[in-house]
C-alpha cells in the first residue's frame, strides 16, 4: 500500500507542477498533463504532445526532475528487496543485514541509499559528458549541447525513454557513438545497483565470485539480447532498418525493448508485423528485477521455465541449473505471469473498444506501457481520452508491479520487511 | 507416446483414403487432404477447400466417419482419464474402478466403451432426426435432408464443426429451431458422457447430488457462457448481428466458441475488433475437460485463478470453493496455461512471417485451430502451403493436448494407467 500510495502522490505533485501554465509553451490539456506526469515518474516516456514543444526549459526541467525521482526512487526500492528476500546474494548482505545488530539498522539504510544516489549521479554525469561530445561533435550548437545531453544522460540511465527530439534518436541512426552511449547507460540503469557493482568488485579483483542471482540476471539478459538482435537481424535487415547499419539498429532495438529505455533510431510505426511482435515479446518479458527496467522480469521467465521443465521431465520439485526454486517463489511467479499476461490482454480488449487502431498497433501499445517502455507506433498522441486513461493506469500498474497492484486492490496489509509483498520484486 | 501414435496413425489412414481420386468431384491438392483429415480426425472443422464441392458423397462419407472416429475416441479418451485421475467423481466410479477386484479389468473397460458409444449414437440419432424435421420444414429436398441431417449431427455432436453449406449455417441465422438443435448437441457433445450421466441421474432421482467436479465444470461453463453472450450481446448488437435476433446469435456464437463446435451463423470475417478479441478469448479457455472440447479448458483457468486468489490474499494453501488443490494439479494447470499461451504467441509470429493477413486474422485463425474450433474470419483457403503445415500441426498438438505433445516431443515413457500423462486431460 505504501508503494502504490507513495507513487501515486509523486505522480500528483508531478501533475500539479506540470499543470502551471508558466511552465507551458502552448496551452496543454488536464489530461495530457496527467500522461505526461505519469509517464515521467513511472520512467515510461510515452508521450502525448511534443516535450520540446509544449513545453519550456522549466518545465522540462520538472520532467527531468520527475525521471530522476522515479528512477531513484525505483533502483532503491528494488535493490533493497532484493537484498531482503534473497539469501545472501551478493557482498552487499554483510554491509547491511550482516552488522544490523552492531548498528542502528537505520544508518545502514541511509548509507545505501546514499550508495545508490551516488552511484547514479555518477554514472549519469559520465553520460552526460559524452553525449556532450557526441552532440557537440554533429553540430549542435554549445547551450543547447549542455541542456540536451544533461537531460538524456538521465533520462537514458532511468530507462525512461523520454527525448527532446520529435523523432527519437532517427537522426543518429548510423551513429556509432551514440548509440553506444544509450546502449551502455541503459544496460547499466536496467542492470541496476548491485548488479553492476557485483561486477565492478569482482573486475577490480575484490571478490571472488559473482553471485548466483547476478549470474542468472547476466547470462539471461544477454543470451536474450543475442537472440533478439539475430531474429531481427535476420527477419527485416534489408527492409526498414537500413542496410549499412542494420546489425547495429538491430541491437539497439532490441536493447530498447529489454532494458525498457524505450528509445528509437528507427521509425517505429512503419517496421513490418514479425518484427513488431517480436519487440513486443521482448518488452513482454523486460529484463532485470534489480535495476529501473520494467516488463515481466528475466527472472519470472525462468522460474516458469523451471516449472515446464520439472513437469515434462517427471520431476517433483522444481529446480533451476540444479537450485533448487521454493514453492512460495514458484507461486509469486505463476501469479505474475498470469496477472501480467490477462492485464495485457484485457486492456488491449479495452483499446480496442475505444480507438480505431490496428490489433498490432493497439497490442504494441499496451505491452509499451505496462512494461514502461515507451516505444510507440506512433499512436500515443490521437488515442481518444478514455485511451489516454486506459494508458495511464497501465503505466502506473507496470511501475508498481502487478502484484502489489493486486495487493493493494484487495487492501492486504504490508506486514514486515520479510513479509510478502517484497517477492514481487524479488522474483 | 501411445497417445500420439493413435492420432498419427488415423490422421494418415483419413489422408490416404481422402486422397484416392475416385471420392473427389474435382482435383485436390496433397496438402489440401492432408488438411481436411488432420482437421477432421481433431474434430476442428477449419477448411481449405469446400466440403461439398470438392469431394462426392463418398468423400463426404469418409470426413463424416473420420469425425466420429475422432469424437468418439477422444470422448472415451477424456472420460476414462477423469474417472481415472479424480477422486471418485461420480457413480461411474464404483462401476468401473470399485468393482475391478470382482472382474476382469478389461471387461469393465470394454463394457464402459460401449457405453460411451451407446450414448454417443442415441444423442446423433436424436439430433439427425430433428435437422431433418427442420431442413425439412425449411424447404430442402427429402433425399439431400437425409444426408444433411446425419452429417451434421455427427458433425455438431463431436464439436467437429465440418459443414456442407458453403457458408456456414448463415441461412438460419434467425431459423430458432436450427439454432437450438445446435446448441443442445455441441453442449451435450463438449460436456461429455460423465456430465450428462450424472446430471440425467440427479434429474431422475437415481442419485442423491451431482459430483464436485462436474458441479465446477456445469457452474463454470454456465456462468462463461452468460457473460460472453452478455458482453456480445451488449458491444455489437446495433452492427453485424443484426438487430432482431441479436440475442440468439450472440448466444450462438459464445456457444459455438466455447464448446468449440466451430459453427457461424453470421460471417466472421466482417465482425469488429472487440468481438473478435472475446471470441478468441472464449476459443482460447475452451470448455469442459469432459468431452469433445478443445482448448485450455475450464479446470485450469479454475486452478490458475486459485493459484492468483491465495497468492494475493496471502495463503499458503491454494484452495478452490474450499476446497484444497494439490501441489501436482497445480503444475498441470500451470505448464499447460504456459505452453498454451506460448504456442499461441510464437504460431501467430510464425505466420505474420508466412502470411500476409492482419495481426487480429492471425490470431483468431491460430487459437481456432489450436482449440480445436474452427470458426474463421475466411484466411484458411488463402493461406500459403507454410501456413496450411503450420495450421495442421496446431490442430494435431490441439487435439493430443499441449502437455502430452510436449512429453512426446521429450521421448517420456507413459509409466501406468496412473501415470503422469492422465493428468493432462483430467485438468
Ligand atoms: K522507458
Ligand atoms: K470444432
Amino acid at each position: 500500500m505504501n508503494l502504490v500510495w507513495g507513487f501515486f502522490l509523486y505522480t500528483l505533485i508531478g501533475f500539479l507542477l506540470l499543470s502551471i501554465p508558466l511552465f507551458h509553451n502552448r496551452s496543454i490539456s488536464f489530461l495530457d498533463n496527467l500522461f505526461i506526469a505519469t509517464s515521467a515518474i513511472s520512467t515510461t516516456g510515452l508521450v502525448t504532445v511534443s516535450i520540446f514543444n509544449s513545453y519550456n526549459i522549466f518545465g522540462q526541467f520538472i520532467i527531468m526532475a520527475l525521471i530522476q525521482v522515479g528512477g531513484i526512487g525505483y533502483m532503491t526500492l528494488t535493490t533493497y528487496y532484493l537484498i531482503f528476500t534473497t539469501r545472501k546474494i551478493t557482498h552487499w548482505h554483510s554491509k547491511i543485514i550482516g552488522t544490523e545488530f552492531t548498528l542502528p539498522n537505520s544508518i545502514q539504510i541511509r548509507d545505501f541509499v546514499k550508495s545508490v544516489i551516488i552511484f547514479t549521479l555518477v554514472m549519469e554525469t559520465i553520460g552526460a559528458i559524452l553525449f556532450y561530445i557526441a552532440f557537440i561533435d554533429s553540430g549542435m550548437g554549445s547551450l543547447k549541447a549542455i541542456w540536451f545531453s544533461i537531460f538524456h544522460s538521465i533520462s537514458t540511465f532511468c530507462t525512461a525513454g523520454f527525448g527532446l527530439f520529435n523523432n527519437g534518436f532517427e537522426s543518429y541512426r548510423d551513429n556509432t557513438f551514440i548509440n553506444t552511449i544509450i546502449s551502455v547507460l541503459a544496460i547499466a540503469g536496467s542492470l541496476g545497483f548491485i548488479v553492476i557493482t557485483d561486477l565492478l568488485y569482482r573486475i577490480r579483483g575484490k571478490s571472488k565470485q559473482i553471485s548466483f542471482t547476478t549470474k542468472t540476471i547476466l547470462y539471461g539478459f544477454i543470451l536474450l539480447l543475442s537472440i533478439g538482435t539475430l531474429l531481427l537481424y535476420t527477419i527485416e535487415y534489408a527492409s526498414v532498418l537500413g542496410s549499412s547499419s542494420s546489425l547495429m539498429t538491430s541491437f539497439f532495438h532490441t536493447m530498447s525493448a529489454m532494458t525498457t529505455v524505450g528509445f528509437n533510431t528507427v521509425p517505429i510505426g512503419k517496421i513490418s508485423l514479425p518484427i513488431l511482435l517480436l519487440i513486443t515479446f521482448l518488452m513482454y518479458i523486460g529484463a532485470s528485477p534489480s535495476g529501473t527496467a520494467g516488463g515481466m522480469k528475466i527472472t519470472t521467465l525462468t522460474a516458469m521455465i523451471a516449472i515446464l521443465k520439472s513437469r515434462l521431465l517427471g520431476q517433483k520439485k522444481i529446480t533451476f541449473l540444479n537450485r533448487l526454486i521454493p514453492f512460495e517463489r514458484i507461486y509469486v511467479a505463476t501469479s505474475i505471469f498470469m496477472l501480467y499476461t490477462s492485464l495485457i490482454f484485457l486492456f488491449s480488449f479495452l483499446l480496442s473498444l475505444s480507438e480505431n487502431f490496428s490489433f498490432e498497433k493497439i497490442l504494441f501499445e499496451v505491452a509499451s506501457a505496462l512494461g514502461t517502455v515507451g516505444l510507440s507506433t506512433g499512436i500515443t498522441g490521437e488515442l481518444s481520452n478514455m485511451g489516454k486513461i486506459l494508458i495511464i493506469i497501465l503505466m502506473f500498474i507496470g511501475r508498481v508491479g502487478v502484484l502489489t497492484f493486486g495487493f493493494a486492490l484487495l487492501r492486504q496489509k504490508i506486514k514486515d520487511s520479510n513479509g510478502t509483498i517484497q517477492d514481487d520484486l524479488a522474483v
